[in-house]
């Protein structure tokens, strides 16, 4: 039988427990509300990395932290642009200090040992400023030895997926917003959100070399897809899942030792 | 057939159309991650209003957004105190800053009328400045109808519940942290979250009519609860939630017509 | 002869001779400008806990800062609403910051036991705020044995007082703004702020079990009071500040031993 | 018999009446809670420009509003420096959104003409900021014909008194912290409040053109003050405070005109 | 001979004539303060960005504001990391925060087509933040045809360059961090302040799939560069430099025409 | 041959010998982007202060950092008002910030004497607040020693130079924006930014005792100068910066003494 990793899960005392004696890493899932095409639900950003912290968590022997569910404003050029409808975002700083806040909560704790892992591209930097923050405010309250790996989960798959998945061609992930990844993990993982008879098949957009602000709405695909999924499956997801899944949880243990076995060399 | 009403699991056309052709309210839950003693996990505060969200939302079409999935401060004499392990909590200013952009992008996208419905007693003051400075925005964006409710589900128990639920007296929502309410509730709707053997006998807390800081942690019951959920049960918790349910459904179609009707007269 | 209490006054080497070699504690009164109806002035809520603060310091030898005089935002349901002519109210977050400020300059000058009292309902949990931001400050500044007392002053009032005070059934803490409370402290402590002749006689507010924002202005009796003051009198006013004073004066010396006498334990 | 001025002191009718109908001005003292020497309290910058403030208001059909009781960080060369104990300040930003807020809720009501009246050096810029980002807000409420004019008391102490004052020579605003223009004022207004035995009788302090920061305490002479209050009587207050408050009379109706003249140029 | 673009060098009466008749352009370089390895200056960042700007001005008739010269943390993976010696960055907000309050000014003075011109890899999403907080609040002052173009000057390098400029393979603009990018460019512009003689020579670094905070001091090579610049040269600094120019140059005109030509669709 | 002073001009490894083995201070130039009338660039209130920041270095062996380009708000009475079309100024607290962020990093760096050379009237009192709260911040991170010089550089213009400079009466600093002082620096450091032809003839500006806010614009002189500039020359502006530059150089070591003497005493 599976332990419960899911921290909102856990009677306090089970969870001091694992924090306190295990110190047992946190995982925190990282997402937005955002649109993502015709075909598919809102919630992927959130549910992936979501369903991804579980499976590493459970492999691993982690805690699961409740998602943060809203993020960072949707740029065009990556998820279609923050003017649409339904896409649901956050100042900058106000999820800095989300971000911020949550840590330090941790490591009262106890925690010492945190994952951030995202789902929305248009986060990463943003977290980042929360991390910062956080490891200074943690420095002043005396704790020196909080460590946080923050990444998105795409980032885990290598080179061999990519081949496997886009046999025809890899788009690049600036254009794999609703795509083939996205909607594969999803019709794995949550088929009943997803809708392949109303799949976008237009080709992959293409934007200039910068950006404009406001954005033009022109610019993006009517579908507010920024590629096709029509490729995608469940079988496909599978995969990538499993990829991640594996990449992650052996890139945490690495990540964990690394500064000790830098200082000791 | 029921239809769906989470917005994460709708498509984005769909979400439109509801929004804006249906003019649906949309329902945001607002909770915690919180110690709620040895007996119970630490997600009632979010869960509960989230169920009581969806189940308002069905029976008067709406829609649910991501539950706000952290909240204020827990204190001593409401919740135990914000010194305790596994209770994570944000600055009033973030919670009050998620709050105003989440409801600044509802109202971009057509919505006009939004209930928060809030699980965590902390919270209450930090979401009105939330309201209050997503309004003032709104007004210098030129919307001028947008209109927000904001309830604790507990407020709509009403004296004949109590009563029925407490035959031995009421003790007061002030000490119903991890108590009789909310453990009936989580009976109710995720029992595998409970564990009574673990439930907490001793009498309710009291405390002082005033506050101390930092929190003096000899106040707080070991055990984290402020009273005992002994008396809970799965049957009083499908007696709250369907009065709970009832009441806010009923509210909200008064409140969003309370203006017209004021002006009206 | 009395001795001055109002840290004001004093010149510095007299303020600092008490804070520092008496360890006196401090007093802050926080209030608010805020309508009170037709019959009395908009400056009871400062002026009623400035009254308490000066007598319990008197009683216990303590200090009493300037008062705190613009206050959070009039809600509805407990002050008539923000929306009134005359009530004059700051942002959560600049009141938080302000209450921040003011306890780490007192901690600088060597106070280590301080008390808000509060005078305005709104106030309270941005209050709270503030002073969990000082008090985390002070730790990164090393200061570990900081110790704020917060109340407001009603809060005092006991069960046999109440049953004097409202012999006709006691309305709640709820609609007791302009009432018999408030009113009878100002017939007592300052006759001249109130003009009977002018009392509403309405009967108490009701109000839904929710807030709809922004207010809706006919909810608010036209008077801008929650309840009557008819039966206000300078002898229960003089009853009330007694009864407060006195239950303030014994509540400050417990509170400031309680951490110690826990520790003991 | 003369009418009331202050603010607080009227009923919300009345106030409502004074600002709409007739239009008056509001004045809104700004002070400190700051060390002033060992012959005097630590109010003097709040309780001087609130006595301008009500003989200015009751001349010209004025309102006075709660002072601003806790100012700027106090600097070396102007007022001892914040080193010090008993000063009390806030810091800059919450200086500023105190005042942003409060002329905000001045402007609901319906004032259209403020004015800020300084009694501490070090808050003019903090106050100049608070009062630009008021006025950027109020026109995205769509007012544009709201006017603020600041000013600091001793400006309005011309050349002539400045002879008759100081018969020796003028040392310069810079080192009149409790010196004889400020005891001067509080023998005439408060001299209960001034204990002219403990005068200090050292030379004016001096200071290289610049600021070290931390402030080097031993720039600051022990007294506390930058200058001998010595010559300082309660008939050069009078004196005073009588050229200030016709000063500041003839001031605000020039300054509230001159837009219009300026225009009609 | 050659029109000045500098801002800073107009006297006012000639910008106004630019911004507000003829209705240039205002570039704004954005750069950092930044290690960038033993054998070059820690200013190509603010350097590089304003040197294409002069020159894309001179071309295309706009203006150059002044650099905003301290740019965001450095991030291991794209700068080595914000520990080491010389990197001064700024927090997110601040940087955000200037961005919004420059756009902001602009705009008042009548310009409605800026560009960001970056050269610092980490400022992007604060700077996106900055503009998108300025079109809001002038959203609210009215203005409703302000557009902002932002790029990072090193996307307008072209395939065809990067073949010539690495014919040995592209290692990634990832780790393009005192390598030939920049160490060309600045050959070319600055040469005075590169000393090949000091040029490092180790292998590109190569970082795992995620990031660590704090930054673990070993994964950034010692050198502080991320690659090595030998195969840098001044023909090749001026070869991208030219692509950069004319690529910018191009890219506006098409950016600011972009609305107007997608709305006549 | 002059050693290289400006920090963004050396490679870091020379930058870490200074700061750290040689301990020299680090200059920090602050100016703005304003409007300096018809004769003259509005670049001043930067170049200035950096020039006399680079000046001092080598005399003395200190470094200069990458100046603060813009910065607070012009006020009507110093510099014309910040409605003035070219005048771009950032909020005070976004100039708070930028200095308390910069301070942090070079003390990071290992830096512990800072002197910020101001040359914008109105950046004084926050500069002073950014110091504040950076050396608020640095005792939390347990750096105890930092020491920060603030000054603006006209304040070590001496009497005699003053009546060298205005042989025919000093109209006081409070009217020097584009006037004597200002223009003489320029002809005498960058001639080409000055035409003198254009130079505005007028009588110097006076003002009333009070501010008004929104600025009346007839209040400024058109010209957008405070004074005259017609008696400005090169030579004016070459004993200027003499007398700067030395009073600078020897302020500095007296100040970073001042408190190891003031502590032996």
């Amino acid at each position: 039988m599976e332990k419960r990793v899911v921290i909102g899960e856990l009677a306090s005392p089970e969870y001091m427990r694992r924090v306190k004696d295990e110190a047992q890493p946190i995982l925190i899932p990282i997402g937005a509300l955002e649109q993502h095409g015709p075909h598919m639900s809102m919630n992927p950003d959130v549910l992936l990395p979501g369903a991804v912290a579980v499976a590493v968590a459970q492999q691993i022997g982690a805690l699961v932290a409740p998602a943060i569910a809203y993020g960072y404003k949707s740029q065009q050029k990556s998820g279609g642009g923050n003017h649409l409808c339904g896409t649901t975002s956050l100042d900058g700083h106000t999820l800095s200090s989300t971000v911020k806040d949550i840590l330090k909560e941790f490591a009262r704790h106890g925690a010492r040992k945190i994952c951030l892992i995202n789902g929305h591209f248009e986060n990463s930097m943003f977290v980042v400023e929360g991390i910062d923050l956080a490891i200074r405010e943690l420095r002043w309250e005396g704790i020196h030895d909080f460590q946080v790996v923050m990444l998105s989960y795409w980032d885990f798959v290598n080179e061999d997926t990519i081949a496997r998945i886009y046999p025809e061609g890899f788009p690049g992930w600036a254009v794999e917003h609703g795509g083939v990844l996205e909607t594969s993990l999803m019709l794995h993982l949550h088929p009943h959100l997803v809708d392949m008879s109303c799949v976008p098949t237009h080709a992959a957009a293409s934007f200039p070399p910068y950006d404009v602000f406001p954005a033009i709405p022109e610019w993006t695909p009517a579908s507010g897809c920024l590629s096709s999924a029509a490729a995608a499956s469940a079988e496909k997801g599978a995969l990538l899942f499993d990829v991640c899944v594996q990449g992650i949880s052996r890139a945490l243990s690495e990540a964990y030792d690394a500064r000790v076995n830098a200082s000791r060399d």
